[in-house]
């Protein structure tokens, strides 16, 4: 019989690797298993480009770059400054130790690996023993469809334009038709209690991406576990990236209270609980009223200490709702 | 009408790239064209590496490696480094520098464009003016045939295992459907007198490969200007690569003379002249009866003043054939 893991997190980059470092901290290896969003992964001057996946690698084997907020620490650009020499784009700021991870990943997909196995192989070079998964081995693409009528990669929206453009609204090209890899299908099965944890990562174009895929959400609504939600707006801001932003474009407040609705809207049923942080604790009552048990507490992760104790926290949660 | 360089130059890396760079340095731009061998080119870790077309364009450029002899000046080595880490390939020496020429290159080849094209877009970003074409847009890999009986593709059998193998004999995979470039083509037809420069490049290795492309060596034997060949063998030595040991597993002394006797019998009729080194001066008659006029003077290029009097004597020499 496999084990199943105690906890399936689901992630996108930054925010939820913090949360996905914190739960490693606090579970057993073969416990935890993060599925990342690869709706962001783009074919970049060749090299297949995974930013989500890297940063919950870099992040868990220590080597993610803290003063950037993303890549490795101790990079260097010499690569960059000679493509932008060459004439080449140099808008997607790919470090000279990142590349190799590109040129890595690269080379074995063109041999006929899956992204599972390449991040596997990577996995295992960085010596992080905790399940990482893709969410798909196909290819899926977020676009971000902008009130000008325009169009864009998701890459090109967030680096490139740097989250300018106003927009109308996010699809996932390719969605489709795509499957979740085998493992991550192979966690939904069997009997073991699983619960869920959203890390908090953009619910858009970080969350949606990996609950659309096939039946994902409504499999997970059938785990005998708790699912929940941590927040990724606190007090009217996104900690990192345009989730806030976004949702005052697609005419919701910038709220966390906002997020909740969110999910409970477009994924009915799929949440047990919400965590908010307590700067929001005023909405606490209010997402109750939405059918949702409320966990608030300190969700801002400045160092492994707060990533670890909010960890703490959201498994304790999950326990409570476990039992209830 | 267009006009035919005075010049055409044959080449391969190194020491062809220093006498390159020195004609360079005598002629105008629209006067020299350097064909470059393409038989070290290899697909590696996805990318495209070009390592004697990387050479000319490094060298002509002003940023060569001088300390090393190969890449280019103010290398660093982030990705090496980190691709070590991940277990991957590196034995050979990429550069985080070097690695966005490959990329670009790639990245251009993938997207439908020829290596002539894109040799071309490199040395117009590099601010070269020189003319330099790879001999072939079509793939030929030079196969180096061990005495122990193994095959090796050049770069494994040049860096990864340091020319250690005692060798057999040279073939070139691909040569016989590959076309000259047409750039390369239209060079060789016309009325204008071109002259023919040999470098001081590996005969079996980085001359052999464009002399045996096509009709090459015959259709050069007809331009009416000469062709004279530099000796990259002095004082019994290779100033660089494997060229001298080469010679002796091929049972033929590691002489200029040898060289000479060399093209002599594989190419007959293709040189009108011969140049060695003042450290060979006493093989000049040697030379002679081979039916070549002989050029002595100093051959070995340490700085760019070597370089343009090698040039300039060369060019002179070729002048006083032309006149003759």
């Amino acid at each position: 019989m496999v084990l199943k893991p105690q906890c399936i997190a689901l992630s996108g980059g930054v925010g939820g690797a913090k949360l996905a470092l914190g739960l490693s901290l606090e579970l057993a290896a073969d416990r935890l298993a993060v599925i990342v969003n690869t709706g962001d992964d783009f074919d970049h001057l060749g090299l297949r480009v995974c930013p989500d996946l890297d940063t919950l690698m870099y992040t868990l084997s220590g080597k993610s770059n803290q003063e950037l907020g993303w890549g490795q620490a101790g990079e260097t650009w010499s690569f960059l400054s000679a493509l932008a020499d060459l004439g080449g784009e140099d808008w997607f700021k790919l470090g000279d130790r990142d590349l190799a991870t590109h040129v890595f990943r690269t080379q074995l997909l063109d041999g006929g690996a899956t992204l599972t196995e390449v991040t596997q192989a990577l996995l295992t070079a960085l010596t992080v023993e905790t399940t990482v998964l893709p969410m798909t081995d196909d290819r899926v693409a977020t676009q971000i469809h902008c009130q000008s009528g325009e169009t864009l990669a998701f890459q090109h929206y967030f680096v490139r334009d740097q989250c300018a453009p106003p927009i109308s609204g996010v699809s996932f090209a390719g969605i489709d038709g795509a499957r979740r890899s085998s493992r991550f299908s192979a966690l939904l099965e069997g009997s073991e209690a699983s619960s869920v944890i959203i890390c908090p990562s953009n619910p858009f174009v970080s969350v949606a991406p990996i609950l659309d895929l096939q039946d994902t959400w409504r499999r997970l609504c059938e785990q005998s576990g708790p699912v929940v939600a941590v927040s990724p707006i606190v007090a009217g801001m996104a900690l990192k990236g345009p989730a806030a932003k976004m949702m005052r474009e697609l005419d919701m407040p910038s709220t966390a209270l906002a997020v909740a609705e969110f999910y409970q809207r477009v994924y009915p049923g799929l949440l047990n609980g919400f965590v908010i942080d307590h700067a929001d604790r005023a909405s606490a009552d209010a997402v109750r009223q939405l059918g949702l048990e409320v966990l608030v507490t300190a969700t801002v992760m400045k160092d492994v200490h707060d990533k670890q104790s909010l960890a703490r926290d959201v498994l304790g949660f999950v326990a409570d709702l476990t039992a209830s």
